[in-house]
C-alpha cells in the first residue's frame, strides 16, 4: 500500500499560494462552528516522516486558531502504574475542540510488532483493542482523522545526509528517523499490517506522501477541512431514530428474584466475623502493598441498601493512606464534554492501593437508562464498552470486584422512614429517592439486564443479600479477603 | 507548648454519645450550606499521632456526607520534576467543598528541619513560604483549619507495645510512629518552632491531645463545626468596602513611554538574524534537553502586537515534542472554583521542556483589573502573589522570561484594519478588540504599574519595541538565546 505514497507528488509554489488563503479562511470558520458542536475532532498524526509530522503540527497551528487546538504528545508517557490506555483517555480533547495526538495508541503497537514479529496473535489483539477504542469514541460522536506521513527509504536517507552538517535541525525527530531507517524493511511489513487492520470504515487511514512539504501540508489541511465540513453538516441534520428493541425482559434475566433475602446474622456472630475478616483483610492488604497489587471495588445497589456502612467497615481495616473512596454523582459540566468513561480513568489506583467506587460507570445502564439521560443505542452498546474497560483493568493486573447490594421494596421503605426520623440521616433521603422508588420495576429490569450482560468471567458481579446489614457486610468483607488472597496466592 | 496537650483530657462514653447526634446534624447542615458558598475549607491534619490521624479521617467521613469531602494524601508525591508547591496547588479543594489534606506542606519542612537542625535560616524561609501560601489562599476566601494531633512519648510507646502482637493494625501509620518515636526529642524542638512560626492570626494551629479517641474526635469535629458556622455567617454579611487608593499614577510608572518604537530591521538583516538565532536556539535547546533545563516564556502585549508571529518563530526552532504553547483565555467554570493561580500550576514544563504562555497570570493585574473582574484589593495584592509564584519557579531552576510587546495606538489601528481586510485574519479581530482599544489609557496605566512592580531581579520584564515586527521577533529570539546560554553556562 505504501507504493501509492511513493510516487513523488508535488505541488508548485504558485498553486500552493493560490489555494492557501481559501483553505485558511475555511479552516478558521469551521473551527468556530465546531466550538458550538457536540463532538470532538481527534487528529492522529503518525508516520515514518517524523520531521514532517513536526512541520505539519506547526503549520496547523499557523493556519488555525491555536486557542482551540490541543496538542498531546503521548510518546514518553509509559509509567507502568496504569493500564496502557489510561494516558490516551486522559488526553482526549473535549467536545468542540480539535485534539492533535502525536505518539498515539499506534506507537506501542507498531513498536512491539516490529520487535516481536513472531507474536502475530498479540498484534491482532492490539489492533482489535485499537479498533474498539476508536469505535467507542466515534459512536460517542468523535470525528477521528488518521494521517500516516510517509517517506520512502531513499528520501529518508537523503534527508539524513542533508541534515548531517546542519545545526538548525529538528534533532529529536531526526533521532527517531535514524531508528526508523535502521528497521525500515522489517518495520514496513508490520506497519502495513497495522494500517490495513485498523483502517475501519469509520476511521480509515489517510496515507500522505511527505517528500514535498507543500503537497503534504495541503493534503492534511484540505482533508481536515473537507471531513470536518461534512461532519458539521451531518451533525446539523436530525439524527436517525434508533431501531426499537423489545422492552419485555426474558425470564432468564430475572436473576435478582433468585436471591434469598431472609439470610441473616445474629449480632454476636456478626461482631466476631466482622473482626475476623477485618483482621484478615488488614494482613492481606499489607502484602498487597508489598507486591504492588492494586484493587478496585465498586458498589451499586438500591437507595438505602447500605453502601456507606459497608464501605466504612472495609475502610476501617485499612490505613487511611492506602485507599480512596470515590463517590460518583451526576457528571459535572466539564465531565459532560467527554465520553462518559473519561472521568473514571483518572481515579484508578496506583500499585498496592485500593479505590472504592460508591456508584460507578454502571450508572450508564442504570440511572442514565431509566431516566432517559442516555439514548437507547447509547446504553445498549455500553455493556460491551464496560466489559472492555474492565478487561483492561484486569489485564493490567488490578483486582476488580463488583457488588450489587440487594434489598426488597418493603425494606427500602422501612429504611427511608427511619432516615427521615434520624436528624443526621435526613440528608440521605430526598424527594429524588422517593421518585426513584416509583420506578422500582424499571430499575429492576435494568439491574437484571446489567448483571446478565456484564457478569463476565474476568469481572463477575457479586450479588449481596442486604436486607440484613450484618449479613451483607460480612459477605462483602469475606469476598474481598478471598479474592485478594487468591490473587496474592496466599491462604 | 505541647505541655498543654499532654494533660490527659478524656470524655466519658456517655457524654460523647450525648453530644454526637447534634454535632453530626450540624456538620451535615453546614456542609450543605457550604455547597452554595464561595469559598473552600482546607483542613490540615498533621501530628505525631499517626494512627489518630487515620481514625479522625475515617470518623469525619462517617459524620459528614462523603460526596462533598475530598481527601488528598500528599505524602509520597515528590517527583522532583516540579516545584515543591506544585502538588499542593494541584490538590486544593474547589469552592463549596471541604478538602482534608494529609501529608501537607508541613511535612517536608518539619522533616528537613529535624534532619538539618543547623540550617535555621532555611527553616525560617520555609515557614515564610508556608505563611505566604496560606495567606494567599485565605485572602482568596479559603477557610484553613490546622490540627496537630499530639501524643506524648509515653503514650506512643504504650501504643507500640499494644499493637506489637496484633495483626489488625494500621501498619503504615505505625511504621511512621516508630520513626517519630526514634526522633521524638530531637523532633519536638523543631516541631514546636514550626507550629509557633506558622500559627498566624488567620490560620492558627489547634493542638489536639490524641490519647483519648473520644476527646480527639469531638475536639476536631466541634472545632470544625464552630469555625465553619462562623465563617458562613460572616460570608453572608456584606463585605467591607476595600480602602480607596489614589488612582493617579506617579510619573515614574511611565516606563512604556521611554521605549523607542522607531527601532527597525531591514528585511535582509531580519532574515539573516532570524536564521542565525533560530539555529543558535536549536543548539541550545538540545543542551537544555540533555541537562533537563526547563524554560517558561510568557507573552503579554497589546492586541495585535504580534504575539502569535513571534511564538511561531520560536517554535520553528524547536522540535514539536519539546514545547507546548498554552493560550490563556477567560477561566472556565471549573477553573473559577479555584484560586486564580491554580490553573497555571498544571502547565509547568518538565525538565528540558519549554512552555510558552500566550497571555498569562498577569491577566489578573491587566484585563481583570481594568474590566473590574477582580476587586481592587484582589489585584492589588496580586503583585506580591505573582512575584512569589515566579520565585518558586526560578528557585526550582526554571528559566523564566517575560515579554511585553509594545506598539503604539496608531500601529494598532493599522493592524486592526489590515486584519479586517484579510479573510483568514478576520477571526483575530472582534468587537471586543475595538472595545478594549477605547480603554487604552487605563490599560497603559495598568501595564506601567505591572512592569514597575513585578520586574524583580529574578524575573525582570523584557519590554519589546514591536511597531516593527522584524525587530521585535529578533529581539525576543536573541533574548531567549542569551538567557538560556547563560543558564547553561555555554557561550
Amino acid at each position: 500500500m505504501f507504493r501509492f505514497a511513493e510516487i513523488g507528488r508535488q505541488i508548485a509554489k504558485k498553486d500552493y499560494e493560490a489555494r492557501l488563503p481559501e483553505l485558511r479562511a475555511n479552516l478558521l470558520d469551521l473551527q468556530q462552528e465546531l466550538r458550538q458542536a457536540n463532538f470532538p475532532v481527534i487528529l492522529v498524526l503518525s508516520g515514518d516522516d517524523r520531521v514532517g509530522i513536526g512541520e505539519t503540527l506547526s503549520i496547523l497551528h499557523e493556519w488555525m486558531d491555536p486557542r482551540y487546538l490541543i496538542t498531546s504528545v503521548l510518546e514518553d508517557i509509559e509509567d507502568g502504574e496504569n493500564p496502557e490506555y489510561w494516558a490516551f483517555w486522559r488526553n482526549l480533547p473535549p467536545k468542540g475542540r480539535i485534539g492533535i495526538i502525536f505518539g498515539s495508541w499506534y506507537r506501542q503497537t507498531i513498536r512491539r510488532g516490529v520487535k516481536n514479529p513472531e507474536q502475530a496473535a498479540a498484534l491482532d489483539q492490539a489492533m482489535a483493542r485499537i479498533n474498539f477504542f476508536e469505535k467507542e469514541l466515534i459512536e460517542d460522536g468523535a470525528l477521528i482523522l488518521k494521517f500516516w506521513l510517509h517517506l520512502k527509504k531513499s528520501e529518508l536517507e537523503k534527508r539524513m545526509a542533508s541534515y548531517a552538517n546542519q545545526e538548525h535541525a529538528p534533532w529529536l525527530s531526526l533521532q527517531d528517523e535514524r531508528k526508523i531507517l535502521r528497521l525500515y524493511d522489517k518495520g514496513r511489513t508490520v506497519i502495513e499490517r497495522v494500517l490495513r487492520g485498523t483502517s475501519t470504515r469509520e476511521a480509515p487511514w489517510r496515507l500522505v506522501e511527505g517528500a514535498d512539504p507543500r503537497y503534504r501540508n495541503l493534503s492534511v489541511g484540505e482533508f481536515l477541512r473537507d471531513e470536518l465540513a461534512a461532519r458539521l453538516k451531518a451533525a446539523a441534520a436530525p439524527p436517525e431514530p434508533p431501531a426499537p428493541r423489545p422492552q419485555k425482559l426474558r425470564e432468564k434475566y430475572m436473576i435478582l428474584g433468585t436471591l434469598d433475602l431472609a439470610k441473616r446474622l445474629t449480632r454476636p456472630k456478626y461482631e466476631r466475623q466482622l473482626h475476623e475478616y477485618q483482621t484478615r483483610l488488614n494482613v492481606l492488604l499489607r502484602k498487597a502493598m508489598e507486591r504492588r497489587q492494586a484493587s478496585v471495588l465498586l458498589f451499586e445497589g438500591w437507595d438505602a441498601a447500605g453502601k456507606g456502612g459497608i464501605i466504612r467497615r472495609i475502610a476501617a481495616a485499612m490505613d487511611a493512606r492506602q485507599y480512596r473512596v470515590i463517590p460518583i454523582a451526576a457528571p459535572t459540566e466539564e465531565e459532560k464534554k467527554y465520553h462518559y468513561l473519561w472521568r473514571f480513568w483518572k481515579h484508578l489506583p496506583r500499585g498496592g492501593r485500593v479505590t472504592i467506587f460508591d456508584r460507578s460507570w454502571y450508572g450508564r445502564v442504570l440511572v442514565e437508562r431509566v431516566e432517559g439521560f442516555a439514548r437507547r443505542d447509547e446504553w445498549d452498546r455500553a455493556y460491551r464498552e464496560l466489559n472492555d474497560f474492565e478487561e483492561q483493568l484486569t489485564e493490567h493486573g488490578i483486582l476488580l470486584l463488583k457488588f450489587w447490594l440487594h434489598i426488597d421494596k418493603d425494606e427500602q421503605h422501612r429504611r427511608f422512614r427511619e432516615r427521615e426520623k434520624t436528624p443526621y440521616k435526613q440528608y440521605k433521603i430526598t424527594d429524588e429517592d422517593w421518585r426513584n422508588r416509583k420506578k422500582w420495576d424499571e430499575y429492576e429490569a435494568a439491574v437484571n439486564e446489567m448483571v446478565e450482560r456484564t457478569s463476565t468471567e474476568i469481572a463477575p458481579w457479586t450479588l449481596v443479600e442486604a436486607n440484613d446489614k450484618y449479613y451483607a457486610r460480612v459477605k462483602v468483607l469475606r469476598k474481598f479477603c478471598d479474592e485478594l488472597a487468591e490473587k496474592l496466592k496466599v491462604k
